[in-house]
């Protein structure tokens, strides 16, 4: 298929997303030193995403900002248990209890381009369905010893591509990965 | 203290060091690949390493190798149990039951310069006792999904300073880090 699925997230040193209460204050700390205007990335990358596929945690996160953050984007929120999407969200907002797999089919079949899998849970269950097509990581210069881990466990090993890397005069290291579907 | 404590390790991108049994079959398999006379910074780093500090699973692993790779270096080899030096080794390995914090003031007043302290659990021990001062970690483009993690539990976040990333052409990423001790 021709829809690609893609990882852009940052973890601690140990490969954490978030503390084990899902806190993201070191996150925010280490934001708080990045200069005004550097994105890392950020907005390149979703300029060249159609839709947003994410777990209920991530959405839960994303309802505690100021602003919705995805504006204009079509967003996918994956749950098992039914979800009501808040009123006053755009209508680009909908939730699915379809597998990575069936979704991934529908989205490509509705032309979706590229899809921005994001959430630990989601990325776990994306990966190990083998619909991961790139990660782009953005290490935190800092180790936090437990909390929610981005990657989980999976069957076989995942080949990777390594593509760039960057280094931030700020102490953050962006790596962007290939998976090697062919390997 | 001027005794100065160095990791210096090869990890999958999931942080883990060696598959659940062990075995670092895709870590050989990815050396495989590596151009010869390419060490990644190896000996230019042991060559300012007075003394290894490893755990017995480190130990045991190095006597499966055709020859003894720590030639002219002190190794201290921490364990619990007594461990039998086998004969044939040099006189410079010994075994240790102190405590990271004991052991590293002994090696300090013995006028150590460098530690490089290997080893998942022996690493973690360092780490947990505010021990470490700059890791040098080299990420393989592998996703395991298993194994033996190099970090472990902490109590406190420890802050990094990153001081220089490189990537290589086969795919690896080295990325050495400070400690920020003061921070």
């Amino acid at each position: 298929m021709s829809t690609r699925a893609s990882v852009f997230i940052a973890t601690s040193l140990d490969g954490f997303i978030a503390r084990p209460d899902g806190n993201i204050d070191w996150l925010n700390d280490a934001n708080a030193v990045v200069p005004s205007g550097e994105d890392c990335g950020y907005n390149e990358f979703m300029s060249s995403v159609d839709i947003l596929v994410m777990g209920r945690n991530t959405f839960e996160l994303a309802l505690t900002f100021d602003a919705w953050p995805y504006e204009g984007k079509r967003v996918v929120v994956l749950s098992s248990r039914p979800l009501i999407v808040p009123a006053g969200l755009p209508n680009t907002v909908s939730a699915s209890s379809e597998s990575p797999d069936v979704l991934v089919k529908r989205l490509s079949a509705e032309g979706a381009q590229r899809l921005y899998v994001d959430g630990g849970i989601t990325i776990q269950r994306f990966l190990a369905a083998g619909l991961i097509d790139d990660i782009t990581l953005t290490l935190i210069p800092v180790i936090l010893g437990q909390g929610r881990s981005l990657f989980g466990p999976i069957k076989n090993d995942i080949p990777l591509v390594h593509v760039t890397t960057k280094s931030f005069e700020f102490g953050f290291v962006q790596i962007k990965y290939r998976v090697a579907h062919d390997a």
